[in-house]
Formats: C-alpha cells, structure tokens, sequence
C-alpha cells in the first residue's frame, strides 16, 4: 500500500490540455504537488503546459510506481492492459461510469477486474476521487487545484471515504475552512480491489494519523475491519450511508454496496467501539475534538461558565441530555471565585461571569476561574461560553493560556458577531482547545473527550 | 403596548459620555436610530456627544413615552419614584443586579414593583437587553453600537427573548450573518411587568409579524399564554431554557423562573402546535425556513437531487428519520430526465446530477429537472445538494429561476468551499429557497416546510 501513499514515480493516462476537463486537474495538481518522477500520457499531445507528454506506457523509461487513470470508463479495459503489459501493479482509477451506473457499467468494471487479476493488478476506484496525502503535499486528485496551495496542512487526521464527489466536497469544506490538519485523505469508491481495510491495515502503522473519519456504505470485509481497527488502536468516527431502507435501497445504486441489515450493523459498530457521527458537520467535530483533545479521559462533572445565563441554563439541558452532570464546586473553588465576584453575586455552577467580569475586569476574572476550576477535584471537564468580538480575539491567549495543555478537557462556544468565530477559533484552537458555533455542538465534542 | 415599540419621546436615565459604558452604549443607539424627541439623563453632564442632557426627569418639557433606565440596581427604585412623579407609564430597565443574582437583588426588585404598583407604572425588564425595532430601525438596547448601520435589515420574524445578554448574543449573530430579518426583538429579562404574553398579545394585531421566535424558562401566564399562541395564527418556534433537572435549577437562579414539571410543560407546548427547537442555530434555520417559504403545506414524498450519489444516501437516511419518504418519480418524470441523462444511466430518485451535467451541461439539466419534479403530482418537495463555487454563485439565479416562487418546498444544502456558502447562500436565498451548510439542518427545515 505504501506506493499508492507515498508513490516515487507517477503515470497519469488520460491528460488533458484543456482547463475544464478532469484530465487537466489531475495532471495539474500533480505537476504542482509531486516531486517524483511524473510522466502525463496522451497521445493527442507532446508536451502540456511545458512538460513533456508520452504517447502510451510503454514508451515511459520506467514502471511506475502508480497510474492514475482518468479516461471514459468504457476505455478503462485497455488501459489496465496496457499498465499490465508494462509491469504496472497499482492503478488508480478516478473515472466514473462503472458498477454504480448500472449493468452496462458493471460489465465494464468486470472486465476491469479481469485484466486486474490475469496481470496482478490492484486496482484504487474506481469512481473515486484519489488520494491527497496532507503531510507530503501530494494531490493525486480531480479536486480543483486552485484550493492547496494555501490550503492544505499537514495534520494527523486520516480520511477513508467511500464516495467520489462527496469525499471532493468533503475535503474541499474541511480544508477551506481551517478545520484540521490532514494526514491523509482516500477516496476508495467503487472498491474494485483496494477497500477501507487496505488503508485501516496500512494506518495501523502509521505514527502521523491520531484519529481516523470513515464515511462508509458498507464494511467490505467484516473480519478483516474488526481486526484492523482493534489493532488501530486510535479513534474512529464513522458516518454510515445508508442506515433506513430508503438510504439502503439508494447504497445499492451508488457504490453498488449492498449496505445490509440496519440492526446487525449498527451492533457490530458499537462492539468495535466506534464514534458515530451523523452528518458530516458532525464527523469534521469530533475529529477535530481528537486531535486537539490528547489528554487522559475523566469524568463527567463539568463546569459551564458564561456570560449569560440563559446559555448556562441550555447548556446544562445539553449536558444532562448526554448523560454529563453540573460539577459541586469545592469550598475551596467558591472562595477563589467569590474574590472576582461582585458581594451581591455568589458564584454557582453554572457560573456567569458576566457580573464578575464587569466587577474585576477580564484578566483577574478568567485567570482566577480557570485556575480553581482545573484545581478543583469534583470538575472533570469545563464548558464555556463567550461573546466575541475584536477585543476577545485579541486577548484570547492573554486571558486563556492557563488552559494550554490543560488536564481537563475544555470546549468553547463563541457567540455574537458572526464576522469574529474564526479569527476567535483560530486563536483558541492554537491553545488546544476546540471551538464550535453552537451549544450543541459543543456538549457532543465534550462528551467525546469525557469519555 | 405600541408605546414601548413605537414611542414617540424616550428619556434615558443614567447615560454615560464614557464609551466602554453601556450608558454609553444605549444613548449611542437612540441618538443614531430614533426619530422622535429624545431625553438623555444624567446631573452630571450638561451635553454628550453634543446633544443636551437633562440634570432630572422633573426638568424635561414633556412626560416622554417610555423611559429607559440604565443605573446600578440599588438607584433603580428611586429612579422610578422620580418617573411615576413625572408621570411617566412605560419604564424599560436594562441594569441587572435583581431578582436573578439572589435576596438582596430580590428585596430590590420588590421595592420597584411596589413603586410600580403604586403610581400604576409598567415596568419591561428588569436585566434585559431592551428592544429592537428591525421595521423602523429604533434601537433600545445597551448592544454594541457598530452593528446596526449595516446590519439591521427590516423583516417578518419577531423574537422575544427571556434573557439579557443571551438576547444581545442571538441577535447579533442573526444579524450579523444576515440570517432573516427583523420585525422586532424583544429581550424580556425578568419579566417584572411586561412578559411574553403581552408581547404576543401584540404581535397578534401586527401584520408585519410571519414567525415567531421564543425563548423561555417558563410561561407567565399558562391560560394567557394558550390565548395568545392560538390567536396569534402564526408559526411559533421555542427553545426552552430548563427542560432538564438541571437547566431547571439554572433557571431558578437566572431570571428567577420556576421552569416547572417539565413533561407537563412538554404536553402543552406540543398541544399548542409550538415548534420547538433545542439549540439557537436551529431556532434561526427554523425561522428562517417559515418566513421564506410561505407555500401552502403537502405531503412528505421527497425528490433529492445532488451531485453525489453518497450525499443522496444520508439525505435519504435523514429523511426518512424525520417521517418523509422518497417520491416514486412518474413515467413521465423519468421520460423528461433521461433527455439530459447520458444513455448509460438510468435515473431514480435519490437523483445524481453528476452525470447529466456533463452530458448535458447545467443549463439544460437544472431547468429540465425542476420544471419535470415541480410538475410530477408524487412530488412534495426537493431536497437539492449542490458543490459550490464562484461559477454556481454566479448562475445560481440563472440555473435555478424556475423555482422561484415555486408552489413546492425547496432546501438547498451547498457543500465545498466554505468562502461561497454565505455567497450562493444570499443568492438562492433570493429566490425565496432556504440553504443550510448541513444535511441535518436542511432536512429538519424541510419537514417543518412539508408540514
């Protein structure tokens, strides 16, 4: 599996001159993000955009670690000959129009298969989007090239998605939004030979990934799945398709799945100990609650502080609803807090500072709260809500670093002006502390690094 | 009641010339965003900002409509002694510092209903946001001043809101992302004299209002309160604040609510027809939903069109978790569709476009495709997934003009690049089609749509 992951000489069969084609993005992205040997094949060219391009395989000076093809699917059969007959032994499909478009398809994807098996070809797809390794920079991909340049960071979630477009939109959100760093991001489609057991088997190994995002349609080896990722051994979220009958009955005609019984499905998930996620706002969440979230796992008394107290009074709805529970605060924590408080006010759980903060200014405030709440033996975990503006964005650091590497999970909702969550997120998040647009959201990541 | 929304003279009692005070802040407002007569009030400054500022109430010319406190909690009563000498029948107090932080705030608050009580005063608050008349741009609220120039934009949604600073927070998030527009907000604190029933007892009569937001820890006045709702004819959606155990305790302590049984409380939400909602994203993508789709109600038979068949899978998960069904598309629907479908795939309802916009282009396919699913009697509505970019932004109107004002619900969810959602966002959202950056949310939007 590793030359598919970290391939050091790349044919691509199906490039294309022009900007609005597929063939084009590929050979683009490539041109732009490897740093092997790379060799674009077409014909109908000499060189694209000033690099040389080969007639056929069998002109290439070497076998290629990898073949990326991109031509119709009907003119897949011959092209997996020819990467045969050149000693080519893996082959990544990204075209569409195979088993998921019905049998036409199908016999196209069979004939596929058997030219695979007489050369011992693997093939990656097809109907898939390839694969963006996050840490290398390499883009072996459809997905528009405009977005990596500024976009793509080296991180340690890992991406295994059984889809095509959706994997490319996915990314796509996850990227341009800052949500996480990216070890490694698969698009495995139609899975005519590599399924997401190659890639779980091949993590397995890898130092870089701390937590994996699955979205699947249906486990392709169920054995081998279980084993992989018990020998994982880092966290899984898992967003299944096709969990109704309806969902199901329309799996079949996607990837051409067979998504299976609900029930059994959903058992088997959970003996494994699974995360599941339900959509893929949620999936991009709780990843990112993982990777920001490496500390040992507590209890469920958690702290809400706010600046108001509606929010500390949703947020306990929140919390009750996902079995978590208002801390007691200590003796010892309620006389810290009352120094910041105003007399009128005694400090309760939920805390809202709003009083406090206008009684001994920001600073004395957050600095007092946090450190008697991460002192405190009954508070397992701390939510927090704030507004935000220029002001917080600016201080974030000044007024949270005690949280930095914090033993106690914390999770933070900003609330306000809508213009100022992500310079705030992005503040916050450089302490290690995970930031969400809403209650809910938050309380589910909370939840998560609970444990 | 129209004097607290539409007054005509205001007297504000404790501004501030210091910009970092909320007497500040409330002043700024009104100066900027009030037409009629205004009376700032402090002894301590003869003009701020260049207006006059009147030493007393005694010294005013008039006896305003409504008087807007902002000074400590202790001075409240006083200043209310000095209004009900004036006159004065309309009181807002926007300080906090009462009921909610505990006795002494209690024994406070006492002494203002009794001032009340005696010179016949109406007090709306206290520890409260105030009001925002999104129709006639009237800002009463202590709410940071740079928001409303751009941002303020007049609409149908009224909300009224048991809280203060959760009030300022919401608001500015719905205004800020541009979410829906105002009718009026109303932040209703502590409830010592106005509550939501006189709210909705207005709103009632006022045919600016299409939706209805609440937020409550509890209900006044329960016969009211039925009496209002079911006269008010329009849609209500509700977050309420102490649905658990806990939240309930929160609540007591916050605006001194007694949040009460909460499965009684459950039984009459649910008879009244409230919508609820259970965090404040969803109670803006619900509003949002009802105020853009004012259609007659159907059935629950869906089309899902995407541009990829896994976005197809979970929205038919999500559909049919929420009661709706996947539409059986006519013959002469599936006739209209293979027209722009390339020959080797059939299509079925979950729809994947991919295909058919590169055989076809989009032009073709979206007008084809809409004009097929509005005319199909087995369709009552569309869930439509879209990739967006700044070509799609650019077209959307083009692609999708058909829809506009279309006799069936439409949600749109756009996935990809983060930085086009809120573009193609405004631009279908023109159309009158709601979009949410999620499949959850468009499908909990769709249900409410579908009826």
């Amino acid at each position: 599996m590793d030359k598919f992951i970290n391939p050091e000489s790349v044919a691509v069969i199906g490039v294309s001159a022009d900007p609005h084609r597929l063939g084009y993005s590929v050979f683009s992205n490539l041109k732009d993000s490897f740093s092997g040997r790379f060799y674009p094949v077409n014909p109908k060219y000499d060189r694209v955009d000033g690099l040389p391009c080969w007639p056929d395989l069998a002109s290439l000076p070497e076998t290629p670690d990898l073949a990326i093809v991109i031509v119709p699917a009907a003119a897949a059969p011959a092209v997996l000959e020819e990467c045969g007959r050149k000693g080519i032994t893996r082959v990544q499909i990204q075209s569409a129009g195979f088993s998921e478009v019905g049998p036409a398809g199908r016999a196209i994807q069979d004939r596929c298969d058997e030219v695979a098996a007489r050369y011992g070809l693997r093939i990656w797809g097809p109907n898939c989007m390839g694969m963006v390794n996050g840490q290398t920079g390499l883009v072996a991909s459809f997905m528009r090239p405009d977005i990596w340049r500024d976009k793509l960071k080296p991180g340690n979630v890992s991406l295994i998605v059984q889809s095509g477009m959706l994997a490319a939109g996915f990314l796509m959100q996850v990227l341009s939004d800052g949500y996480f760093g990216l070890r490694v991001a698969c698009s495995i489609g139609n899975r005519a030979g590599v399924t997401e057991c190659d890639l779980l088997e091949y993590l397995v190994d890898d130092p870089l990934t701390e937590a994996v995002g699955l979205y699947l349609e249906s486990v392709a080896d169920v054995p081998r799945f279980r084993e992989a990722v018990s020998r994982l051994g880092r966290p899984v979220v898992l967003l299944k398709g096709g969990t109704s009958a309806e969902g199901a009955k329309a799996a079949r005609s996607h990837t051409a799945s067979l998504a299976g019984n609900a029930e059994l499905a959903e058992g088997f998930f959970r003996q494994l100990g699974l995360i599941r996620a339900h959509d893929f706002v949620e999936m991009m969440d709780l990843l990112k609650a993982l990777v920001l979230w490496r500390g040992r796992k507590g209890g469920r008394r958690i702290a809400i502080i706010t600046g108001s107290g509606a929010a500390g009074i949703v947020a306990s709805d929140h919390l009750s609803r996902q079995g978590m529970t208002l801390a007691d605060l200590s003796p010892a924590t309620v006389e810290a807090l009352k120094t910041v408080y105003p007399p009128w006010m005694g400090p309760e759980n939920p805390l809202d500072l709003f009083p406090a903060l206008g009684h001994s200014g920001p600073i004395t405030v957050y600095q007092t709260v946090f450190k008697a709440l991460l002192e405190d033996p009954g508070v397992d975990g701390i939510f927090m809500q704030t507004f935000v503006d220029a002001r917080i964005v600016k201080h974030a650091r000044k007024f949270m670093d005690i949280l930095q590497n914090s033993s106690k999970p914390v999770v933070i909702w900003p609330m306000g002006d809508a213009a100022w969550f992500k310079p705030f997120r992005d503040e916050v998040e450089g302490l290690g502390l995970p930031a969400y647009p809403e209650i809910s959201r938050c309380i589910s990541a909370l939840r998560l690094m609970v444990g």
